[in-house]
């Protein structure tokens, strides 16, 4: 589809690696997309990822409603990682956090401390 | 190791994704860490990744100089990405760039377009 893109063996799947950021830099969100879930990505404007777990296309916000909408696209140099700049609708984290990256490591031990918020600006 | 962190079959090796951003909220890559990466880096306080085309533990910096000294570490709700903050030295890419996200799509084309850059505040 694509060019330039590297296709990693990941669970068994050809996928790449994909992180969604808010226009204010805020990292929301890292899963993976198949070739179809970046076709859909593409032709809709909405993320669409690759579930491993349930084994099958997920488009972010079908069941929340808390869609990702698509405004700008990056990849790194060696291909394998793509960042979409995102409008995100409410929470990208399904246990109600702004950001999925809501762990911090103290002490040895992962502690709540959200890093990134919903800054509005 | 740690507690939480969900390790993934990536190119048949057991590895986990491994976000590098500076304290301005800079991406500056992503690439992988098996268990003895991240060993390494939360002994030594300096990034180490997996590499998959050379097969082996490779300290960010060994070759350019340009060491990741780890100042904060995050994961995901889902554990397979770690998120670290780092004091980068000089720029995180190979092919000169800041960050290794310098290509934007464009017209479904990717061209050099550098999202990130160090501002140095």
């Amino acid at each position: 589809m694509l060019e330039g893109l590297k296709w990693r063996n990941i669970e068994g799947k050809r996928l790449i690696i994909a992180i969604a950021c808010d226009k204010n830099k805020n990292i929301l969100m890292t899963a993976f997309m198949d070739e179809e879930a970046l076709r859909k990505t593409l032709e809709t404007g909405y993320m669409h990822y690759y579930s491993t777990s349930r084994k099958k296309l997920w488009k972010k916000g079908e069941e929340s409603g808390n869609y990702q909408k698509v405004l700008e696209i990056y990849k790194d140099c060696d291909g394998d990682c793509l960042l979409f700049i995102v409008d995100q609708k409410g929470v990208a984290c399904h246990e109600g956090y702004y950001s999925c990256f809501h762990y911090k490591l103290k002490n040895g031990k992962w502690v709540v401390d959200e890093i990134y918020k919903d800054d509005h600006s």
